[in-house]
């Protein structure tokens, strides 16, 4: 009998729900594995707009893991300076043989130092904001597997990514079978799902309209890039 | 001031987490709305694998909904002839402007005779259980518009489903933005998310290895037809 393959799933508050729950569902069907839903504490964890996510281990809970996913949301803007989530995530780079993300949550391995050398991505309207790393060699491709690390793209690419991370792990017989069992033969109504396809002026005005929280975003990974010169 | 667009999204214990949260992630984004997650209760439910999610309103606060969605999941089974759940349905479809699910969720909209002279979809390996239902002309698309009902396929078909939805109700526009914001430009890395593109032999596999659970699935549908000639 192979070893059960365990993976946690960090969740934070202000998270996006679909960058977390598209790997979860991928994950859940996975044969001879565990997914563990882990938070600093466990108190129910509110996600961006609201839905309350209940995770089932803390941090303090030292879980042999063999792959961590961290997602993205608003509250990554958070996570970039919480010491004790970049610390959890140090540790356990070391004992872990996949450190990974989906949308934004590579910002937060970012300000872990978990990228650095490494080929990345992340949401495509927080590229900018990850290319600050001088030492991460950001990817505009929608899964990045590179070695240890694997990132993902925005919110829907966390499906994608989990497949991929499932037909890396257990081959691609595996993979196939949870994507039939999820019906995954996407079929997206429009061209819009990236800034190459989409409409130029909806890209401009996406832009516009999220520039200052991405300027902000921009600032905190400043001061990340500062204390990781420093360490 | 366009009036609110409120949207209910049920959900019960066992429902794929997936089936939910995809709609939820997109309803969430819409200008103009309110989303509600509701259940029996607003104890924490348990999704099919293990993840617990809260529901913010119970069957008892009498909310005026523009929209209900059924997601899908092994739990459906027991919604099928749950009256508390099916009796709340045909309440809400007196009122609301639409009625719709994803992935298996259409077979409690078909117990609860919600589906009766309309076309509807459901998971590919529920087509079956749908089609026993004499008065639903069952459709093998991904997406079902059919007047005041909207029907969806498998899991992540839940995704194009809530954007064909956004669509309908606000337009192409508010539709595309939102699929920009959650980068849904799929690369799915097999051809395996449907029967007719994936392997023959994991095809029927998959059916073989389920074939107790839908035949047990096939049995409450015609308990809920036997119900629906005498109501």
């Amino acid at each position: 009998m192979q070893e059960s393959f365990n993976i946690g799933l960090l969740i934070f508050p202000d998270l996006t729900p679909l960058d977390f729950v598209g790997p979860y569902e991928v994950f859940s069907r996975m044969k001879n594995s565990k997914v563990y839903v882990i938070a600093e504490t466990k108190e129910p964890i509110p996600s961006e707009r609201g839905l309350f996510i209940l995770p089932d281990k803390s941090l303090e809970e030292n879980l042999n893991l063999d792959l961590v996913l961290v997602p993205g949301g608003l509250g990554v803007n958070r996570l970039m300076e919480n010491e004790k989530i970049l610390n959890w995530l140090r540790e356990k780079s070391k004992s872990s043989k996949y450190i990974s993300s989906v949308c934004t949550g590579s910002l937060v391995l970012a300000a872990a130092g978990l990228l650095n050398g490494y080929k990345a991505t992340t949401h495509w309207l927080s590229l900018d904001v990850l290319k600050l790393f001088p030492q991460i060699d950001v990817k505009e491709d929608r899964v990045i597997i590179d070695r240890d690390r694997i990132t993902g793209g925005g919110v829907t690419a966390g499906i994608d990514f989990a497949l991929q991370v499932v037909a890396e792990i257990q081959g691609q017989n595996a993979a196939e079978e949870i994507q039939l069992m999820i019906e995954y033969n996407p079929e997206p109504p429009f061209l819009s799902g990236h800034p190459k396809t989409a409409n130029a002026d909806l890209v401009s005005e996406t832009r516009a309209s999220k520039k200052k929280a991405q300027d902000l975003r921009k600032e905190i990974a400043a001061r990340s890039i500062q204390r990781l010169s420093k360490s």
